[in-house]
């Protein structure tokens, strides 16, 4: 067991609707030391693949994408979320991505001056459940002409299906947590 | 003239209405290697200071906080920013702050289980303007009966005076660009 799903274990809470609450290590406390070794953990998995830039979404996966940015030497770019309507100028690229968790449709913002056509893209990201985040900033580099060749994701919920979806296509994805079972009743967590 | 000072005359830009685009490097593309000088030069400006938390604030500050939380080895909290109405339950300390930049009242907000009485707290962000977010982050920590010990800023706008004034009731600021002077027109910035 890595040092990620041991703080899970240890500190994570397991609620009805398949809800894992990390607020105290990961979204809204933030470990640094675990950041630290999330970067680096991140590098090693992806060792000697071409990175240019990583990109993540607000707020909850910038600080993983700063240290895993840290540790690659690539600038981190953060897609910017907003629920309300957003001036379609021809400036920024826009997909949409509907947040289960808040119940509204965000939309999902990068301007274009800031992904180049032909970029090797790291996504990183805190979470990976129905798989609608990652549709969006897939959709965003597939429109900037840049190349999505991985993905990094600290807490992957397996059970919900969208990640192994997501494999069968062809992407890679290394999640550094990958829950298959979680159990609010008794607050048990299944790791594949 | 530091690192964040010439990279804002190089990449700045000055826009109408006192308003300065860095997304290029601070809050859209974050430089990893800018905010990790950030970092440790927040540590040399706070050195012999007591620090047990960083405090921040949703989304631009949480790179630079984590770089700083990095430095500084405490846990990084970052508060979180909804424009909609939020249940007050007991678990949560909430201050508003209105949004120039969005023209909106957003709710600050902070789990009460994650600020504790007695801590001594460095609040980190990425701007200081009209000192609405400073405010609201200093609300929420004496709501906790926790200690604004001091505050880090990556760019201040001086000319807007809220610095100043929280300088002068005896908070300590640390700015690592402090801006007096901007001009639109011929996109020129004067540090103080």
């Amino acid at each position: 067991m890595n040092r990620l799903e041991e703080r899970i274990l240890r500190d994570g809470v397991v609620k009805e609707g398949n809800v894992l609450k990390v607020g105290g290590f990961l979204n809204h406390v933030i470990d640094v030391d675990l950041m630290d070794w999330m970067g680096q953990e991140f590098k090693r998995r992806f060792e000697g693949l071409q990175v240019d830039k990583i990109l993540t979404i607000e707020s909850s996966g910038i600080a993983i994408a700063t240290m895993a940015g840290h540790y690659f030497h690539v600038p981190v770019l953060y897609a910017k979320k907003n629920p309300r309507i957003v001036t379609m100028d021809d400036d920024k690229y826009v997909a949409d991505a509907f947040s289960f968790t808040h119940k509204v449709t965000n939309h999902v913002i990068v301007t274009k001056s800031y992904l180049q056509p032909g970029e090797k893209v790291l996504v990183i990201d805190d979470f990976l459940a129905n798989g609608a985040a990652l549709t969006a900033l897939s959709s965003i580099i597939e429109q900037a002409g840049a190349e999505l060749v991985g993905v990094g994701i600290a807490v992957e919920k397996g059970m919900q299906g969208a990640g192994d979806r997501f494999r069968a296509n062809g992407m890679r994805i290394e999640s550094l947590a990958l829950i298959d079972e979680m159990d609010a009743e008794t607050n048990t967590i299944k790791f594949r």
